[in-house]
This record gives C-alpha cells, structure tokens and sequence, in this order.
C-alpha cells in the first residue's frame, strides 16, 4: 500500500495501531535488526502455537490471494499452509499465464481488482522491481514471494529463523555459504540479514560463480568479516552454518570445466567428519545431487526443519500486516 | 435442477420455502424487476456485511464446485471470496482441460458427478447453451459464470448493481455504452437488465461494431429510449453512466480503419472535463488503453468499486440458491 | 510413514492409540476382512453425518496436501470435498509437472516438504509403486490416490462401499465384471478385495481383454468361484452387481476387430431388460458410450450413488489416518 494512504479500505476490523498493520512486505532491505527480532519472536511464538494446536483462529475469515506468475509449490504451498493454520482462508491463483494477464491487463490492474476480494495478497512474478511496483497501487497488504532476479525476502527470513532456532542466536556464528554465490539469490538476500548482526561470512564458490561486488560492498559497510575460498577444507570445520546451493552445469562455458569443479561442492557423511558435531547444513531445496541424501538422517541436516521455520515466518508476516500479532 | 424436480438431494439442511432455494441462475431473461430488486437488496446487506465484519458464517459447512472450462482469474476469484467470505468451502477445478473431460467425459456426467460432492456449482464453458444444458441434468442449483457467447448473468447483475449502490437509484437516469457493442456481451445484457427499469439508453459504436438489431429490439419492447452515435460529444455531458469496453483492433477489416477510429473510443481526464461532476464511468475489466490510467485516481472512476459490488452480488446469489438469503 | 518409526512428528493432538492413526492407505492387499467391514461401518456414520447436517467439524484444523502429478477432476475433488465436510483444509497441489520437480526434486523431498505444512497426504503419481516410495520416506500418513498402472486403493474402496450400501451385504452375490478387464486397474482391485467375501465372478471380456492370470490366480487362492464368458447373455439374469469398464478402440489391432465386438458391451435399456428388478449397474466413471444415457434413470443405475459413496470412504478414511474415527 502506498505509504501516505488514507486508505479508506484498510483489510477489515483490525487494531489499525499494530506497527505492522497494512504494511508491505517487498525487500530485506525494509529490516532494521529490531525487526527481525520482532519477527523471529513472532515466528516462535508461531511454532509454540502449531506444535501445541496445530492450527488456530488468528485469521478466521481473513482471505489472502495467492497469486503465483510463475509456479512454486514449495512457496505457494507454504503460505497457503500458513493461512490455513491461523483459521484464514485462500484464493488461489496459479494460471495466470492463462488468464486476463494474456488479454494484455497490467499487474497493478489485477492487483488493484484483486484486492477487492481479499485482505492480502502474496505475489510471486518473474520481473525483478514487480512486487514494489504492485504494492505502490494497492490499498491492501501485499507480501513478495519472489520477484524475479530481484528479492524473495520471505525465504530470507525463514533462512535467519532457522538459524536462530536451531543455535538460539545469531552473534559470533561462522556462516559459510557454498556453491553458486553469483546468481544465487536466496544467499545474497541472506547475507544482507545476517549483516545486521555480529556473524563472520564464509564463501565458498568456483571462481566463476563469486559472490557479487555489490553484496559484498554492502555487507561489508556493516563492519562483517568476508572471506572468499574456492574448496570447503579450509573452512568446514570451524562453521557453525552451511549454506549449501547448487552449481548448476549450465552456468559454465564448457562441460570440462564443470566437471573438474563439481565434486568440491557436494556434501555427504565423509566430508561431514570434518565439521562440529553442533552445526547445521541448510538448503534452500529443491536439491538435486549436491547434498546426499545419506546425509539426511544425520541431526545436523536442518534442510526439511528449515521448511517447518518457513510456515512458521510465513503466520508470522501474515498475522503482522493484518494487524492480529 | 429441474424444475419440477422432487429432489431428494437438495442442498443439506435448508429452509426449504425461501422463494429462490434450489433455482439456477442462468441467465438475465430469467429476472423481473421486483427479483432484481431483492437481489440488489441483499447484495447491499452483503455489503454492509463485509465491511463490518469481513466474513460471517452464513454458508458455514456449504461447498461450492468451482468449475471453469476456460480460464478467468476475475470471476473465478470473486466467486472463490464470495463462498469464503461467507464462511463456506470451495472445491476450485481450473483445469478441465487436463481431465476426464479429455476422455470424452460429457458436461452432464461432469457436472452430476461434481454435485455429489458440492452444495452448488458455478460453471465458466466456452459454449453457447452449455449452461443451461448442464443445470437440467442436476440436482443442485448452478450459476452460470459465462457460457461462451451466450449470457454472463452475474456480470450484467454487478453492473447493475453497481449503479444502484453509486447513484441510488436507476430512473430516469441516461446510460451511454461505448466501444464494441456488437460483440460485447456485457453490454448486451445490462441492456436488457436495464430496460427493466426507466432508463436512456445511448450506443456509442464505430459503425461496425454497433448494437445489435435483436437487443435493441427487445430493450424497445420494454418502451425503453434508445440512441446510437459514432461518437461521445454530443452524449458525455448528459451522461450518468459511461459504460466502457474495449474496441479490439482485430475486429477490422484493415489497420487504417482501426487507427482513424480509435482515438475516439479512449477515456481521459481531458474528454472527461465534459461530463458531469456527479456521474461514473464502469468498465467490466480488463481495460487495456481505452481508459487511461490517468483517470484512476477521479472519483467518478468506478471500475475498481465495480469489481468490489460484484463480490456482494455473488455473495447475494449464493446465499439465495443455498436457501440461506 | 515407516512402520517402525518414532516419529516426533505425527498429526498434531491426536489420540495415538487408535488403530489407524498415522497408518497409510497404499494398497488394497493391506486389507483383511475385518479391515473393510471397519473401514465400512465408519464411511456409513459419514453417510448418516453428511446426509443429516452436511458438514462437520471432526478434522477442523487439520490439513490434506492434495498432490496431483497428473490430472483426475474427480478423484482430486472427491478428496477436497472429504476433507472439507469434515471442516478441514487443503492444500491443492495440481500443477506439479511446471514446478520443483521439473528442477529435478525426487519424489521423496517433494512429500518431506509437504508434511512440514499439512497433516496428511494424498498423491497420485503416474509411475507404479511410488505410493509407497513417498510414504516410506514420510513421517506423516500418505493415502495412494492412484499410482500409475499400480493400485487405486480408494476406488476399490468405494467400489465394494456401494455395493454393500446398495445391496446390504456381499455374501452369497453375484458380481459381474464387463468389457476391458485386462488393462482396467479397477476391475483388478475389486476383484482382490471381494475375494474377501463369499462372491460369485463372472468375467465378461473381448478375447483379448480377459481378466488377467495373475489376479484369477490371487482370487482363486480365497477359494472364490469364477468363470469367464465373452458375451454378456447368458449371466445378465443372475447378476447382482454389473460392473461396466470401456472398451477402447486403441486396444485392437485393427479397427475391424474393434466393430465386431463394441457392442457386446454397451448396455442400455432393451438389454437390461433381461436383469433383475434388484440388482445395481456400476461403472467408475467417466463413461463414454458404453452405458447408454437412456439408462441413467433406472433406479437399478448406481453409477452416480457410486461417486457419492466415494466422497463417504474418503472421509472415514481421512479420519482413520489423523486419528479421529
């Protein structure tokens, strides 16, 4: 919603004092550090409630329009769970390529009808810069669940969440994140998060795939130790976090190149005796071969917990921006 | 259903006497002028409804069968908040084409199947008839959600209801349809809804694109007056009601036909200095340039509270033919 | 969920003990006698429960990720409908083959995500045996909505649920099975699960698309009596339960073959003529031509009933598994 509104169609009932009531959810870069602490308590909370009731009537006869461009189960399937476990109900919209869309209407023209229907609208769309543009026409809440090259600060956050639930805090944590750094967009965003707080970065990447200047710049403004390494050894067993994403063959120029580096970037039990016994290996999932699945039954593995943070994260920011956390 | 049916499957537990428990909305023929005024007055109570409380358990334990052969993320969308926001349940099915449809399945079998698991369908199909075809075969009310070229009920009521709830009233006012009126189905029926009550009607067409002969044969039955023009001038400052649809460029025979035309088919805050300060201009949406977007923030600019007064008149509709209105 | 498993995370609140609770439905050889008859007595209570208020809040909170890998209208709805009469949510999941899984995601990580976010899961999958491959791997129960050429547990289910809603008792019945009974998954299953009962078989098939030897020897071991026979004449008087498959044209090797025999297998209202006034004609559904329309009327014509039952099997069997029937 625009930020000077005086919306006369805020989302129905609601004690429109809550700091978070009607507010958009767009960037990482919208977070100061109280924020996400406010959030991952939130998110806590969350957890406590499902893991004792399941699911509760927060937002009973709340509606969020799930408006997918391009499909994600796992995120679309996560705030419809979201929605469903606080009492609130779903429109979902997962053919757009198929609809209005085609017959030439703008994204703020679909936003703007949709927000008639419903409280919130979550959106996911493959233009970077889409979910600003979108909010900025709204009235009503609107939360990015992915827009292009550009943010997906939900997965972001449930990433930081997890951290803090699996190692209850976040300061003097070695992160290091592995594979492709370059167009990795879930480790940009992530370390931009975890700047705000007193963690040491490790990368590590093929050459090829570095973790960009500008991430690098930014985070390093915060006064966060960087380090830059093309093989795990050096690194793995001082790490409290793995961030492990995949390198994918057809970001090299030829096929011999990728096939020397691959295997540098894979991780199963034997390379595992090399870390702590009390860290996590995370995953944005989907995986394909760079996680064995022989690692998972190992407790350091945080990769399908990480996706029980992600509902949780997902109720939070549903429950803020309607005004009911 | 039937309409001499002695169902024993009529929807659960219903008042069974309320005048429009069990029907089938199918079309506009169908609608007196005292039916279109019950159901603009529930659709008002719907509305004070929602923006007092949101949602309400009026439907509580009832399903809706949401069913479009084609895709329509507006009338789908609606439909889906309007069954939520009354506490009911939705069964969507947007896929038919991927189905047992492909399989040779007929739209009756479909439709008698889908009923033992719903309370009520809505039904979107690409062909002429097919609603009225489908609605015979069952047990349970259907609402027609546009069948082809046929007829679009709900639309044409929306549209209706829209200038009730903006201006008041209907008599005596002067309602100007521009664009496509040949092909345009929306206009055609609000024509006819509209010769129900004492209204002036004006067409607004390029020549080839004007009202068709047999609607304006039937709206002159009602004693209603009817004008065409080729453009808005002379009729914008009497105007009440602006109807806009789009003129497709496809519809010519050649592009320079098209350009020489288009311009005078194109809503804007300049053309709009013309008309009254008390009036509004509707579009049945998606609008692509034939408003500009310019015109949004004008108070006279309906289109975006006409899609809302459609969530109250199927929610209206859906509360009668369960028997709960 | 693996047998053995001590799972941390079963379905949320649920009274552990009951026999089924957390189990998953895979296949109709996991079913003794006992079983069916249960499974029976619950889905009648459903059938009084939703006949007498329609819907109920006994899964309230409790929520199905319906994942469909290939499309089936009315197997996904029939399992929507079960799980919302029962006040539950659901997470439909029909677009599968655009999403992770195109990236490469096995089957097993797709259902460890889902279980983060719902309580049950309810697959169909095309390839045979992965029903029980995704339920190995889950901690959470799994209901086989069809695998491939494998099992469709609940259609068998139902099936056997109709007749003994229909004819009170399977004991000492005659059960006809008509037309493609070599490729017709459903034929198969019934087949196994009535040999659980004191039934009579008779096999009614083109040459070519006899009841298969594998499951003729299965039911042969239970000590059931069956004959096959290539025209429908001579046991249409005795039966008690006509159960009619298609016949496709692309199982002949040449279309002539095909003329010959079609319409052996067709019923319609002359040849029922020759059957008892008590007896029930079933049918999977979709059909195509091979019941006449004509027929639909008859009282005798339980097709339709047929997808009804399913709705009640499908919610006992939700209840079963979250541990609250």
């Amino acid at each position: 919603m625009p930020t000077n509104s005086s919306s006369p169609h805020l989302p129905f009932g609601e004690n429109k004092n809550a700091e978070w009531y009607g507010k958009d959810i767009i960037s990482v870069k919208q977070f100061k550090r109280e924020d996400l602490e406010y959030i991952f308590g939130v998110a806590h909370e969350m957890r406590g409630m499902v893991e004792r009731v399941g699911t509760f009537d927060l937002l009973k006869g709340k509606i969020l329009a799930n408006l997918f461009y391009e499909p994600s189960t796992r995120t679309s399937s996560s705030f419809t769970a979201a929605m469903e476990r606080l009492g609130g109900s779903v429109i979902p919209i997962n053919e757009v390529k198929y609809s209005s869309v085609t017959k030439g209407e703008t994204l703020t023209d679909t936003v703007r009808t949709l927000e008639c229907y419903a409280d919130v609208i979550v959106l996911r769309h493959p233009e970077t810069g889409s979910a600003a543009i979108a909010a900025k026409a709204m009235r009503k809440p609107l939360i990015n669940a992915g827009d292009g090259a550009g943010e997906h600060p939900t997965q972001a956050l449930l990433d930081a969440f997890t951290i803090r639930e699996e190692l209850k805090h976040f300061d003097n944590l070695t992160v290091t994140m592995l594979g492709d750094l370059k167009y990795g967009r879930t480790v940009h965003s992530l370390a931009r998060l975890l700047s705000l707080f007193d963690v040491k970065l490790n990368y590590v990447s093929p050459d090829i795939l570095k973790m960009p200047k500008e991430v690098m710049d930014e985070v390093k403004e915060k006064g966060i130790s960087q380090n830059e390494f093309s093989s795990l050894d050096k690194v793995l067993p001082e790490t409290d976090v793995l961030y492990v994403t995949r390198v994918q063959k057809e970001r090299f120029e030829n096929a011999d190149e990728y096939e020397k580096v691959k295997g540098a970037y894979v991780i199963d039990p034997a390379i595992m005796q090399a870390a702590k016994q009390k860290m996590i290996v995370m995953h944005p999932l989907p995986r394909v071969t760079e996680i064995s699945m022989d690692f998972d039954d190992d407790p350091r593995a945080a990769y399908f917990r990480q996706m029980e943070y992600g509902l949780y994260v997902r109720m939070a920011l549903l429950a803020m921006v309607l005004g009911k956390a």
